[in-house]
């Protein structure tokens, strides 16, 4: 690609439940800050890009009318939890060919209006309308992972907390509480061994990032994040076969990603990684390389992976504590990456971060696990 | 943009009602077909994009899944009526970037199983719950149009009367009967001044197409067609303003294809246009520059737009006569353009045909009219 796309200005609204409001609303205050934050006007806004997974048809248009925004192209994309992350990849990939130069990318969901995360959709979805739905599948993995691992329920358990100890100093995480290990032990069982505080809450949300060439960048005030990757791969489907404890997809796309910036996971500073459930962390602690394989229980147990810690992952509160308003997801790992990569992060600054990392995967599939996998990595 | 995108390869389902199918195997059929006329195997497929306006997550890894083909990266894209050009537009811009080198671009949409097209979705949406649903909205088009046109409902009937003389030949349209002026006019009133076979049919359906670089086209065997321009824009939106009878969005929209191809109407050859009703086409005629302004009534009495004619206006059958399954029909379209471009259109073959236009328009957001509109330019 010739032309480098740059994040010039991000913004996101609080994740939480957010019922009593449209999801125009939602959506506009996500697209107004990340606007002010670049330093950029409405009318210079030359294309936008939606991502959303459950909010139905011409989502980028309606949150996009009311703001007199309309007129130029608009794209939305779906791609179940990477939806944010898809749609920032188109967006990058417009100015890379030249197409555009000005872009927004924005991610929304509202799930207490529009529906839920786990609820079969289609009758050949023979998996869920099984029973495997996504905390099931966790379940089985965490399972799996804890006996091969020989880790256990306390590990889950603290990936949980120390979300939580990063969340709580994030002024736009669902929750702001701490919790201890042994509250998260004993909260309500969803799919043994995965209690409730070791699910991801759903919730609403909107988060807004504005991408631009290398050359606009230098115009405008802000501190350019370059985005130096964004890879996109969706899972591998073979009868029998399950992505367990060695998640193929989410290795196979942060190779992609790792070669086609020249980085390696040895220089990533800080990464937001897709935590939908505890054991999710320890999985992709391994499958983005920032441990070796089998190495998960020992770095979460390292404390190098909290805030003060030299990888840290999740300073947002991660899906666990942040929430995952599903479509906006990807575009808030963008918002936390880039204020962390500008210093702009307060009291769970990551002191020194020059690279990060941002990661989704969803999507499951009957029989696929799962169906897109997204990991960019954002330069200072 | 520095590489230019070919078309390969291009295949479709018959159009119609197939609630008995799944929609897996419609979209299937479609892709296997594409996939065949390219000379293109599944695994030499690097990237997919899936537009479907309607039919929820993950709709490309639901179809390519029992094919073997995830594993790249797939995009989901929604843009209402535009979500197979819109797919179109992102792949082209993929190649053109030297992202992909081999793309497959999937349209579908099953209505009969999955939702129809007029039904309000969000309670935000003020003009369809108050009434404005499609056929309300081009009702008023159609009366403000016969009044300042001083044309008649003759011509909105003898539009539906073309589109099934040129769909009766097309192995691939939902209705392959003749009809009279007396027998539209006669059916069942839906929106004064629209009658039932001025309006476009629900139903189910697919279709396909293979787009690469020139260099890999070159060694495929199959006469690429050139993607010339690849054009999306969406609709302005002012208070107690309606696009009604001189669609500026068309407009707009065309000329930025024109520009960017180096075309002009006087060069189109064929052109595809969204007849979502009869009026429609008559309105586009004008927008799309195949007439002056004014001139879209004396255009059709000229039969100038029927297959033989100098100017052919949907020799597939269009919206009204082929079918529309909304996210099928912009790929349907091509797949119309490439079999004329390379003269394999049969009894329904436009002579010479070198340029071909092909023209989606929809997705009605309160107040915007409409959501999205795409015009390609393809040159044999």
């Amino acid at each position: 690609m010739t032309v480098q796309p740059f994040v010039v200005g991000v913004g996101m609204t609080p994740f939480g439940r957010m019922r009593e409001r449209s999801f125009e609303s939602i959506g506009q205050e996500a697209v107004l800050k990340a606007l002010k934050d670049a330093g950029v006007e409405r009318a210079q806004v030359d294309e936008i890009f939606c991502g959303s997974a459950l909010t139905g048809r011409s989502m980028g248009q309606r949150v996009v009318r009311d703001l007199g925004m309309t007129g130029v192209p608009i794209t939305n994309v779906e791609n179940a939890c990477s939806s944010g992350s898809t749609a920032l990849r188109e967006a990058c990939t417009a100015i890379a060919a030249g197409r555009a130069q000005t872009v927004l990318v924005l991610g929304i969901d509202q799930l207490t209006r529009l529906g839920g995360g786990t609820i079969p959709q289609v009758e050949t979805d023979l998996d869920p309308n099984l029973g495997m739905v996504m905390p099931a599948v966790y379940a089985m993995r965490a399972r799996r992972y804890l006996s091969e691992r020989g880790a256990t329920s306390e590990h889950l358990a603290r990936v949980a907390v120390k979300a939580h100890e990063a969340g709580r100093l994030n002024p736009y995480a669902q929750y702001r509480n701490e919790i201890t290990v042994e509250e998260v032990l004993a909260s309500r069982m969803v799919a043994d061994p995965l209690t409730l505080l070791m699910c991801c809450p759903t919730g609403d949300g909107a988060a807004a990032a504005v991408v631009t060439t290398q050359a606009r960048a230098r115009e405008l005030g802000r501190q350019p994040i370059r985005v130096a990757a964004t890879a996109l791969q969706s899972g591998v489907y073979k009868t029998g076969y399950r992505d367990m404890v060695q998640s193929e997809l989410t290795m196979r796309t942060a190779k992609i990603a790792y070669e086609s910036a020249g980085i390696g996971p040895e220089d990533v500073d800080l990464a937001e990684i897709h935590d939908a459930f505890a054991i999710a962390e320890l999985v992709y602690y391994e499958a983005l390389g920032l441990c070796e394989s089998g190495g998960g229980p020992a770095l979460l147990d390292s404390g190098a992976t909290r805030i003060g810690g030299s990888k840290c992952v999740n300073p947002s509160g991660g899906l666990l504590c942040r929430g995952h308003p599903v479509g906006a997801t990807g575009i808030a790992q963008v918002c936390e990456a880039v204020w962390q990569l500008r210093g702009e992060a307060g009291a769970r600054q990551v002191r020194g971060a020059r690279v990060a990392l941002t990661h989704c995967t969803g999507g499951g599939v009957a029989g696929l696990d799962h169906g897109s996998c997204a990991v960019n990595l954002l330069v200072a």
